[in-house]
């Protein structure tokens, strides 16, 4: 996969700086390639369930986001995409310190992007992928 | 549908006062019966995306929550909910003043519970659809 | 909603028609309108599963095959359809004479159009939902 | 992943010659290991959509099929799995020779063991993934 932009990187880090919803609850780009994009989120209190784990609605908007920026990475200038729809399988209680999610474009399109969200949870040097996101987006022109 | 435990009001209004991230980001039950769930929250400037749409994380956190509440008011005492997996259309760019979220039981099960939340934006007198979710849940037992 | 192109139920027909799987499995047009499709299946011992119940492929396909369906008489002359996704929740074991598929858009768009697919088993006079399916499609030109 | 029933092969091999459904349209299994399988259709004219691509539902019930069996690798000799739920996205046009499909368990459960399906398009030595499909499973015992 190839970035048609070459300033995607700056376009991805304004992206994570200026989306409020993303910057409030503390989540943070690490890094991003053509096709895929890692971010993290360190784990505190209210980020939990009533039981203790880590909130569906965390787990959700760190795979949305981090899809929705590996998306971009391979997009023209002229272009942004949106979230057609995802699906997410929490696949374990989610407890530790920070959340790391690594999305991956699957197939890359014109008009169509379906990328992959794994999120792990980090305790110490423990990695476990706690969920798995499939996203589709939709490749937009500004002018439009 | 029924419910079996007489007290399944309590124990979800508990479960939004006490899941912190859906404290933090303001969501707040609104009612519920035996098979369905209604909450919403109001839209904060933190609640946005860049382009200042509600994030679809906000979206997806209202629809998950609300999900597990519909699904909880069919439970024995003895029971809590975990949710599988969900999948969210965002059918409509997301702007207004809050979003309200009708959950409803699509099939109850002893293991599996399947539900689906409608989650429209509130503007005025105004509401419209902005993104559907279904969504499968597992009864577990306390003791398990 | 509205059909734009008023021959929109001879297309729809043809397409039952042509498509060869859904000749080959037996699925067959029931009725169509503005947003909405009908489609049914007289259940042989060749559509089942091991167990002897309805196999989740020939409930997916009525699924699919019907929604896109629905989608096709929402758009105009030169446009077609495709499936990008669809999700189905196998609800209940499915046994009995014959399927019945209702596909209702949710959301039309000039791209992307949603869909919802109720399948449900025939009984002699009774109906059961058995599967429940969403799912996206694209709206692309012939021309294209 | 390790296989708890050391008959399993037979066990699915049985079960790909016993689904009446699979065997009408011709899928064949062709091995399988803890944790996963594979298998294969080869595509002829009554597989096709209209306009000439293989139909979703082919790709489906192979994704659907090859997943179930995956997950049955895992488990005791009284147990089985039913499909809870699978979403998949048609990532590009499918015409070719044939299709295989490797499912892969994602994550293996008591109760709920989730699996992901690639299926791929084969035309004389190239193979490009057409579809993937993430399942949800209910692993049940035979008593219940």
């Amino acid at each position: 996969m190839e970035a048609k932009n070459p300033e995607y990187k700056q376009i991805i880090e304004t992206g994570f700086k200026t989306a409020a919803f993303v910057n409030d609850i503390g989540i943070t780009l690490l890094d991003c390639g053509p096709g895929w994009c890692e971010s993290s989120i360190r784990i505190l209190p209210r980020h939990l369930q009533q039981s203790g784990v880590i909130h569906a609605g965390v787990q959700s908007t760190i795979a949305d986001h981090t899809a929705g920026a590996a998306a971009t990475t391979l997009i023209d200038r002229s272009q942004f995409v949106l979230t057609v729809e995802f699906k997410i399988n929490l696949l374990r209680s989610a407890r530790g310190d920070s959340l790391l999610c690594r999305a991956q474009v699957l197939k890359p399109g014109k008009m169509i992007t379906v990328v992959e969200s794994d999120v792990y949870i980090v305790s110490g040097s423990n990695r476990t992928l706690v969920s798995k996101a499939t996203a589709t987006m939709t490749v937009l022109s500004v002018s439009k």
